[in-house]
C-alpha cells in the first residue's frame, strides 16, 4: 500500500498513584508522542495515565484509554474502551503498541512489561523495574525518540 | 465541567461477511456518523465492519477498532485496539458504546446485540435479528439519528 | 492415546433469577449429568447455575464456576475461576464445553447461546430462545441425553 | 455454613519450556498438592505445567488448565477452561488462586507473578524472579508447605 502509512501507537505504562516527577515525566512524554504524530495508548485512568494523556492532548494528540472498568476514565481521553476485565486488560494496552515507555510503577506495570516483552515489544524504561529486556532511559525525552524511531521501524 | 462534552462512541455491528445491501448501509452509516461527530466503534475486520470505517474515514472520522487477534484488522482504522481475546472482544466493542447500530449479522452480532441489551444500552437494527428491544429501523439514515440521538442524551 | 477417554464438558446456561420451574429442571440436568460423569460448566453464580450446581454436587459430581468476578459464587462448586472479567466471561462458559443446555434465561444466556451457536457446538434448550440452530427439548431429560449423547461424539 | 470447608485452589506457574530440573521439582509439587487436598491451576499447557498436572493426577487430584487457546492442552488435565484470550488469561490463572507457586519461568511467569503480587495473593518461588515480594523456598516440598499454609488461613 502506498499512501500515508498508519500512525504508530505507543503505550505509556505506569502506576495510577505516582510521585510529581513521575507525573512531570509522564506529561512530557505524552506531549512528545502527540507532536511526533503518535497515538497515545494507555490504562486510561490516574496517576502516569492521566498526566501522559493531559500531555497528548495539550498537543491534540489522540489518547486512547483502555479501562479496566466501564466507567469514563480520565478526562483527557480521546477514546475509551471499556473493558470491564480488570487487570486483565493490561495484556491488551502493550498488545496494541508498537512500542511500549514505563515510568515508575508498581506490579500492575510489571505485567505489563512482562507482556510486552514477551510479545517482544521494544520496552523503554524511565526510572521504573531493572527487567532484562527494558532499555533503561536517562530522559523522559531520550525514552520517547527512542519509542518513536522502534516502532517507525 | 464545563466546556465541550466527550465526542460520543457507536459501535456498529454486522458480520464480517456481508450483502452488497448491507455493506452500502454500513458506508452509509460510518459517513453519517462521521459527519456528525460520533467516534466510530467496531470489530474492525471486514464486512459490516470494513465498510463502516470505510465511511468514517472517507467522512475524516475516527473508526476504532477492537480487533479479535493481534494484527492490523481493515486498513480504515484510526485506532487499533489488539485483544488477542477472540470473539470475548465483543463484549467489550459494545460496552465502549453509547449506542449501537446492528446491520444485518450472524451468530457473533447476535452475542453483541445481546451484550448490548444486558447492559441497558440502545440498540438500533437495520435487516438485522428481531430481538425484543431491538429498534428495527427502516432506513440506515433513521438508525443513525437515532442512535445519534440517544448517545448525546 | 488408548485408555479412559477424558471426561465430557457439558455447560449448563441460564438466568441469574429465574422461575421455580426453571430451578427445579436445571436441578434435575445437574444431577442426570452428574450421574453421567460429565463436568459441569456454569456461570457460576445464583439462579439456574446455582441450581444446576446443587444437582451435581448432590450426585457427587464436578461443577465448575466460571464466575464473573473475584468471589466464591454459589457454594455447590468444586472449582472457582475467578475470571474478573464481568460478561465476558460468558464466552469461556461455551468455549469450554462440548455441549450446551440452556434453561430459560434473559439476555445473558441470550449471549452464550450466540457464541456456542458461532463456534459450532451443539446447543439443546428447555424453554428458552427461539434461535435457529437451538434444539427445543420438550423435557430437562430430553436435553440431557442429546447433550450427553452428542457431547460423547 | 458448617460442614466441610472447600477445597483450596493453588496455582503453579512457569514456563512452557523448562530444564529437567524444574521439570522434576513441578512434579513433586503437583504431586504434594495433590496429596493434600487441593486443587491445581494451572496454564494448562507444557513444561511446568503438565508436569505439576501429571504430579497431580499420579495422586488422584484434580488438575485444571486454564488454556490460552480453545484446544484440549496436556493429557493430565482433569477440567479444561478454554479462554481463546492468549496471555491476558494469565490474570485468570492467579486470580483463581488462593496463594501461588512459581517454579523458573519467563516473561510469562513474570507476568503472573505481578497479577499475584498486585492482588495481595501470597507467592512463593522456587529458582524463579528475584521480585521484591516472592517469597523464595530452598526447595519444592518447602513452597508447597508455605502454599498450602497460606491457602488454608
Amino acid at each position: 500500500m502506498t499512501g500515508p502509512a498508519r500512525p504508530v501507537q505507543i503505550a505509556v505504562i505506569g502506576a495510577g498513584d505516582c510521585s510529581g516527577e513521575e507525573e512531570r515525566a509522564a506529561g512530557e512524554i505524552g506531549r512528545t508522542l502527540a507532536e511526533n504524530g503518535a497515538i497515545l495508548i494507555s490504562g486510561g485512568m490516574s496517576g502516569v495515565m492521566e498526566a501522559s494523556c493531559r500531555g497528548a492532548a495539550s498537543s491534540g494528540g489522540i489518547a486512547v484509554g483502555i479501562l479496566p472498568g466501564t466507567g469514563d476514565g480520565n478526562p483527557y481521553l480521546s477514546v475509551r474502551i471499556r473493558t470491564g476485565m480488570s487487570h486483565a486488560r493490561n495484556y491488551l494496552v502493550v498488545e496494541s503498541a508498537d512500542a511500549v515507555i514505563a515510568v515508575g510503577g508498581g506490579y500492575g506495570t510489571l505485567s505489563e512489561i512482562a507482556f510486552a516483552l514477551k510479545a517482544g515489544k521494544p520496552v523503554y524504561g524511565y526510572r521504573t523495574w531493572d527487567i532484562p529486556g527494558v532499555c533503561a532511559c536517562p530522559t523522559p525525552q531520550d525514552a520517547c525518540f527512542k519509542a518513536l524511531s522502534a516502532a517507525h521501524r
